[in-house]
């Protein structure tokens, strides 16, 4: 299935007035209050966040998942899923692959495919924590830090291989998540562990192509229940130190123990030239992966607000790979995605509101309530009609979950693919 | 000083114009969806939330209090201050005091002071934390539930002195807040501790007058390090029905485990008929005590969400008592007053806002999707015109927190008071 | 495999001598102490736990599983394998059945195969969490706090065939764990689906025989990651109550939020006669299912305390159902079950060595040092020779996991069944 | 008051040939088992920790304080009180200072008291986290990384000063304990606020005489509540790299989000030759200061098993700084404090006992089960024989705790000095 530009237009026609006048009186208000909001306009319309590969079917639990119809059951039918959702929200142009669920069989077919759909590849995400059918060694006690150098290697040359795969798609990024660590205390020893991860990933740096990133992800625990061998953003920032310059840390919002405060980590990564990636998601007790904003939004504003802070400020920080990593548990991936990608350019809109400037002169007269009444002002601001007209001026749809349902796409799907198909992934 | 009807007629002036155009278009907006704007102006004009007496000057922390100016130094002038915030918001009418720190000299003259001001006497708060000079007994090792009959005896007359002072003054509610418990296992016995607890409750409750409630408060820990005797909801609950029609519930926003979904703890208690009062406050990581709405508003939007459902649902359940329970270490004590009050009218007035009716239809439906489309529906609108009219109605500012900075109260407390004034409490 | 009483005394035979010593040492410094070291011994003895049928291969999380081998593929084989544990602990004289896993074929056959080994059938678990193959209706959005009422009766009818099943090999109690709940704000209405549940509870209450209680757990969150019906003791506290007499309360130790102290919520629920089971294990960082006191052993010893006192206490309290409740995801599972065995007897021998008299003096006396010194005495002291007692005149092994390597059990395992054997299960 | 040696052989007699016995009986066993017992009674006869001043006194809370008899009112009688429990415990033969709290009126008369006692002078505390009376600039916003330029010359000043009277005493190092951050969102900028931290500490360490070291802590929160500046080790290591070889970090166990493994921080920052100090404590919720090893004693065990390794194999470590950062709510701070240094001289021992090369072993070779025997087998011992021990060859008491109680400690100390007297700190 595929949405046609005429298509959604008939979707919008009956909301244009309505957006139109909504759009003027907020542009309106804002313009008064010193806001460019052209300007705003413009870059949330140019923010792209990648869709993962192995987020367009159901997820699930230790506990099971429950099966949703009409998944993708190729590489190329999740292409298209991502496509339908860029149509709309015009926000998801890119595809971040996770090896080996999803390797090409058609390289050129698949470029093809995704170019057609507007649709960059993004980071490529390896993976070994878990084995792989026919594999000739085994992760369970581990992967770049195992004490066995068999098994390294092996996770090595994994690494290796999906920079291959991503360099021949376009990519320019490898993101590591490495679950290493421990269940039990004693398990294992916590420098080799340490020092064989950061001689690990020193020869997958040096296998990265010139203008490539490679991005390190940190977790406090899952799944390892006693210690994660990358803990934290302390540690992923001294082992991207260690690699070299092309070397970043990247922050999932999921990882984190409870009540830490993301935000400065952020912007402290960011000072430091040092964040490279930026994985979105929502939860209320460990790495739930709920959908974006759909728990906390007012951090994840607080977030963006360092953000766009840094991407004013930190001309010493790169561009960064922004993912959605969420699961699908209990909604339509795709009707999820959505609800995440409006979440996302939401919190950046309101970010954009603040007013740097007035927020620093209160912050150097230490008008503690000033600042607060300048973020809050910025965050109770009701910013649809700007999201609308950013995805208006880019061909999307007025309102994304609105046009997905009125055209029936998932109905498509599962008439095009059957029920009882399954997306390959967790 | 006091805050004359046409100081803030005035300060309203040049904001009126605006004001008009923004509620006007948003109820608009709001009646083509449905909504009946009137009522939900009227709801929040009557919705007051008391003011305690120990609120009016800086809190500190365990490692020191830095000063504030101008603060009250005496019942009068606390009742003056939430008089400057109500003629402002006109959502704070109402006082809870707090004994002995702010016993009554002059009841007469204390009630007619109170009266001028629109000012009701909500619940009154017992103080067995502490020990006062001269006390026979100790609290060190407990109050209520004390191993020691006299030092149980001490706290309970001190409880019936508490509802003899609010009875005088129209109070109708005990609000009883247990800092018993345990800094080491072992310190003391769970089962002993709990039975005399519920005891010396049950003497209290045996002292209410007939048209009084008590309301029984919980909290995980602080100032105990182990243990608290009455340490969650199910504890509460538990002696609220030992005691009587009359106990019930109280829930103060800070006083619960990480991640504990309150929204949930209040539903329930409101279907049981035994949620009696609310504090209001904000964190990050303990019962940090900061402003309402400052760090987790969505929570608290869900919150209220409950609340209005149970207000509007479970007739079983009564009228609550509602009081905003904060610290003020670093924001004049007043304007973080008036920050948490927009914030409760936000939450209320955006809890309003939801569709009970389509939000039953989608549960029903067991669609997730829209479900939460509904309630960020409602969450994500700017209702702050809605609140303006609200206190414009009643003869508020449109704008309380400019309005006192603009009538230059804090200066003028001072001028009054003299700089270094410490108010009673902690 | 089948391990006889001449193994288990061969193995026994080089550490006899050295046992002997250290066991009269200890008995000796004990008895000066005043304890009755031959009393504890023999409550150590009679002490039984229930391992679960699903924890005799290999656990997993959701992002996969490393598997092991010679796990057990049939009931039988799962029987047998308790035997194996039981016959070198001796304390591991029960099985607990979950059903729809592990409905047995020839209920004659397995309960005389139960007989032989000396096992007991515990309590019979049944499983709303997940859809079986077939089923009419499904579970994705809960089971006994549906909605729906056919759902709801699905379910109901479920609980009633565990409970003829677990009637017919001698069970006497049911467990429901529930899993309902919801994975976002407005997805379900808590207080619906708090009466549903109770509702459901009471039909399935109507079908448990005269001499069976049942047993309703709770858990915070997972799989549901924003709501849990029952998400807490006072919620399960409210329903069992609701239910009558036979219906109580089961703490699972990983059931609940960060910090909490489960200790005083053990001894609230058997000071009210309320807490029928007990479900062991550890964890760090939410419900992780590691070996019981492979983290928090001090916890697990403060808990037994207070169990120890509510057998010793309470006769308003029924005995309990204790089990295992741990994944097996990197270690043997039966030598991960005999090290939760071994540390499930050390804090209930710990427990059983407090001074109960002079711990209550000394809270009499508020002398908190010496509480603590009391408490610790008994936690410090080495009683591994005490449980090694315990085991040699039950007919056990002086060290099951070394009883257990040196016969080779395993290897056995693997030959009699083949490597990649996989069990039923999550 | 002074204990004197032949006060404490007296109080030994007694039970002076139990000790012998249990000392022999476990000495022969952990022998035979291939343990070094001299070597290791002889290290813990070698470990000291530090008693900071400002822990004589009864600790409180923001609730209150509870007061305690006989508190020291001078510099001279904290150390005597220090010289109390180190003649009885023989570990903690030194103490640090807090300024401004404890600065000394008479250099030599303070030293040759020390000297006396065998205390030494350990390092130096400096306060930014108060104002003091006086003071020109006011740390309410922030000191070390205050926006204002005379603050922060204020606040490095202050250090400048700790290091000079420290210099005076024979301290050889600072340190730091930065309580700076904020209370609400906007409140100051995350990056200036670092930098400006980053550039104050540059200053103090430029200050630093050639042999000392600066002991850089972190905290999560408290006393601010949204941020902290150092907020986690990942900071405190970033800044100590920045000042220099002499700038470590210094863990406190309480300062850390809930569930943190600590133990592997500790390890992570030995191996890195970053770690310079360490504060003991034990809490269940927060940074509540209580007796250490009286809520984790297991975690207390890794933690110490990690400096252990580090010790032994780090030689890029530094020597650390141990002292104890309790507070004494509800105990006799003298008790508490000897109760805490037999929890971290219990965990030293037993940490000792690990057998190294058998878990090297166990742990390259994947055995999960054995790595978790190894620890536990030495956690189980019990090792009080081994302290009584190292305490009696050094001329300490066989129990500190009876021998304080037997010698009427606190009561004469009431008597010289009466019974309301108040120590200087929090």
């Amino acid at each position: 299935m595929k949405i046609s530009q005429n298509h959604i237009q008939d979707t919008n026609k009956s909301g244009l007035q309505s957006h139109k006048e909504n759009f003027d009186f907020l542009a309106n208000n804002l313009s008064k209050k010193g806001a460019n909001v052209e300007a705003i306009v413009s870059k949330l319309k140019d923010f792209q966040v990648a869709i993962p590969s192995w987020a367009l079917g159901a997820g699930g639990t230790r506990f099971g998942r429950f099966s949703f119809y009409g998944e993708p059951s190729s590489l190329e039918q999740k292409i298209q899923d991502i496509g339908l959702i860029h149509s709309l929200t015009q926000t998801a142009g890119a595809v971040s692959l996770h090896i080996p669920w999803d390797i090409p069989q058609d390289y050129a077919a698949v470029k093809e495919l995704a170019n057609g759909l507007n649709i960059k590849f993004d980071a490529v995400n390896s993976n070994t924590f878990q084995d792989q059918k026919d594999a000739k060694e085994t992760y369970k006690y581990g992967s770049l830090s195992n004490t066995s150098e068999a098994v390294r290697q092996q996770a090595i040359q994994h690494n290796l291989d999906v920079i291959n795969i991503g360099n021949q798609l376009g990519s320019k990024s490898l993101t590591v998540w490495l679950a290493d660590g421990s269940c039990f205390p004693g398990q294992n020893n916590f420098q080799t562990a340490l020092q064989n991860t950061e001689n690990s990933l020193k020869e997958i740096y040096k296998g990265l192509p010139a203008d490539w990133s490679m991005l390190i992800e940190y977790k406090p625990y899952e799944p390892n229940f006693y210690s994660t061998v990358i803990q934290d953003w302390g540690t992923s920032f001294m082992l991207a130190n260690a690699c070299g310059e092309k070397a970043y840390s990247l922050v999932d919002l999921g990882h984190h123990l409870p009540n830490s405060n993301i935000e400065q980590i952020v912007s402290v990564l960011m000072l430091k030239g040092k964040l490279g990636g930026f994985h979105f998601n929502d939860s209320k007790y460990g790495d739930d992966d709920l959908t974006v904003g759909s728990i906390k939004p007012y951090a994840l504003f607080l977030i963006f607000n360092e953000l766009v802070y840094g991407m004013q400020n930190n001309p010493q920080n790169p561009d960064l790979a922004w993912m959605i990593d969420a699961s699908h548990n209990v909604k339509d991936p795709l009707e999820d995605l959505i609800q995440s990608l409006e979440a996302i350019q939401e919190a950046y809109a309101k970010a954009l509101l603040v007013d740097q400037a007035e927020l620093k002169a209160a912050q150097l007269n230490n008008d503690v309530v000033k600042c607060q009444e300048i973020l809050q002002d910025a965050y109770r601001t009701d910013v649809r009609p700007l999201l609308a007209e950013a995805r208006r001026l880019a061909g999307g749809a007025l309102s994304p979950i609105n046009a997905y349902r009125a055209l029936g796409v998932r109905d498509t799907l599962i008439e095009e693919r059957g029920k009882h198909t399954v997306a390959t992934g967790l």
